[in-house]
């Protein structure tokens, strides 16, 4: 029998080419291969102890059943306290919602904000979905090169020369996927002007705030109070599993969000929502914190290394836990580097395809969530990769 | 400052009504009025213990890391298992995927299926939320007029009747929300040929299959098989806060439906597709089928005394928990109905304007999801509350 046609953004939307890659590397693991995985943008860290065992509480008590769609009001306000004690930032709870992860609320911005036929702003490199985000509501992406010149961040001025009458939004990351770089205070208030003046929204995604290196990542709700700001508890919560994110939207917003929310998801996932109440307290945070040293030791312990092995690493990323090499002085073609590199050295890594479309060829995302040791196998492997081809 | 204006599908979805009416049963009791609730579609049973347990193991063994986006797979399996066992159906694992609640998966069915402008067939009444996901991707909710003369459910003749060359899809509910009805076999069987002889999709909502109280209602699977059916762990297997469902779709359209996920979701909630592995041990299952025996009870006792305080509720609705009452007997405007019996009587339900278009006014969604005893109550203040009106 013949099916229907699917629609066009069905043929749009690609699949990530490092699935290709996952499963050839479980294959060889099968075959009794031993891999380092270095494609994986998931803490390897389980989730918190203090975390885990708060779910465990919220089953054993019963808190099984939906909750209001713009989420848990404790919760709700324990994200702004967090905001308050963190950031110094009084965010009204009632702008704060509670979604099934990130994923959820960058659904819910783009539905808010962008019709079908505008066109939203999304710096490239980035973070493969955010353009589906925008297919699924038949939006178009428009992919604005970023690179080194600007940290891979999108500036007001790369912004303004890209936005035309047909902009709905620019959407934005900091820490940013896969380059771990920053936008600084000065984007962010310009990006705000320059949405204010052109009338578009601003969306920002800060899943990887609170993984930083450096010096402490402006905060966009403080530089520009009316964005639409993407959480989440995944990576600095390392609570990737339970999906589980937040959004913080203007006040005036807030009700759309919600009936957003109410029709898309009825609700977030309720025991994550209990679980998450514990990421606040004192002894939670203190995990997070020597996670975040972890990350740190391992990326000033990665960094270097790739730069001595050839690898082109532009400034220093400060945040999330990528780093995002230019290989050109390596090879012709990325993707099938990281093909041989795991046939013949057991090394994963993600190819640029997923993340540019400006030169995917020449860009590989190493990431650093996996422990020093096994890092240090991975850069052996990779010299002796390198000293074999060469 | 001045916010960016909305996307038109921000003004299209409309909120529930009902959370009007929600909202002022809380502040009733924030006063100390007692509520009788009629009006939630949420089993009022937690979770079965064996499956909340489950879940508490799958915590404490760290089962809290990312899955593959198409879902666990001994989930999947189990899923098949269950269709075999419980169907006497042969479905490939391969064609289940598991989604964060049947929200995901109505998410990815539409997303599959229709273009914007396109339109999808919905029956009215229907299930609100339905309406918003067609909107969601600006394709067009065409509401077919369905009646008790077809168990209000959208029969072949009137789906051909109501298709042009823009229909990308039907999607109808059996059991129904919120008339309870089921579609036959006929049914099914003449909506699969009219969507092959028209080229268009069929979606299946069967998240109340299971909960049904006379003959087993027909499986689309058997009757449609390449239906994409949506159905989800929340009501019969009464795990409503945990977010968690599937879909079952046509062979050649589950790599469409993953990368879908993998852009969309990452993946549904670890914890809970852990749990769910224990809904189908004999232990849960004898549990689920003691509550459905409830259900059962609790239909048979408010459906003929509803009847006789004069609500008309046409031929014996055989599933889920609802019972869709014409009301224009006794009243002219159902919702001011439903706001005056909540004020004067402290009785909770649902209004006909959140469910239809063609007649609102005239109808009003019980939902049976709290006990005899309490029913028994609801019903003695309802007769107080109509011979007090009339």
């Amino acid at each position: 029998m013949t099916l229907p046609t699917l629609s066009a953004r069905s043929h749009r939307i690609q699949p990530f080419h490092v699935m290709a890659l996952l499963a050839r590397a479980r294959e060889l693991e099968a075959h009794g291969r031993d891999i380092v995985h270095m494609e994986i943008g998931e803490p390897d860290f389980p989730t918190a102890e203090p975390v885990r065992i708060a779910g465990e509480q919220a089953l054993t008590q019963g808190h099984t059943g939906y909750l209001p769609a713009a989420g848990l009001p404790a919760l709700r306000a324990a994200i702004a306290g967090h905001y308050r004690s963190r950031y110094g930032l009084a965010i009204d709870p009632g702008r704060i919602l509670i979604t099934p992860g990130a994923s959820g609320a960058l659904v819910v911005a783009l539905a808010m904000l962008a019709d079908p036929g505008r066109n939203v702003l999304l710096p490239d490199p980035g973070y493969p979905c955010n353009r589906n985000f925008v297919e699924l509501v038949d939006a178009v992406p428009r992919a604005v090169r970023v690179d080194a010149g600007t940290d891979y961040q999108l500036t007001p001025g790369l912004a303004a020369d890209a936005c035309d009458d047909r902009t709905a939004a620019m959407l934005v990351g900091s820490p940013g996927n896969p380059t771990g770089t920053l936008a600084s205070a000065a984007d962010l208030q310009g990006l705000a002007a320059l949405a204010q003046r052109r009338h578009i929204g601003l969306i920002v995604d800060e899943i990887y705030h609170g993984l930083h290196y450096g010096a402490d990542p402006a905060q966009a709700l403080e530089h520009a109070p009316d964005a639409t700001v993407v959480n989440s508890f995944s990576k600095y919560f390392g609570m990737t599993g339970w999906r589980l994110g937040w959004m913080v939207v203007p006040r005036d917003w807030a009700p759309v969000a919600e009936k957003l929310m109410q029709n898309l998801f009825i609700s977030a996932s309720t025991p994550a929502q209990y679980a998450a109440l514990a990421c606040f307290d004192e002894k939670a945070l203190e995990i997070f914190e020597s996670r975040r040293a972890a990350f740190r030791q391992r990326r000033d312990f990665l960094l270097p290394a790739l730069r001595s092995l050839g690898f082109h690493i532009p400034g220093d990323p400060a945040g999330a836990f990528y780093l995002y090499a230019d290989v050109s002085s390596l090879c012709d073609d990325s993707f099938a580097f990281a093909e041989d590199l795991l046939e013949q050295a057991g090394v994963a890594v993600t190819p640029g395809l997923d993340f540019e479309r400006t030169a995917p060829q020449r860009h590989l995302r190493f990431a650093y969530t996996t422990d020093t040791s096994r890092l240090a196998e991975a850069l052996e492997r990779i010299r002796g990769f390198l000293a074999a081809g060469s």
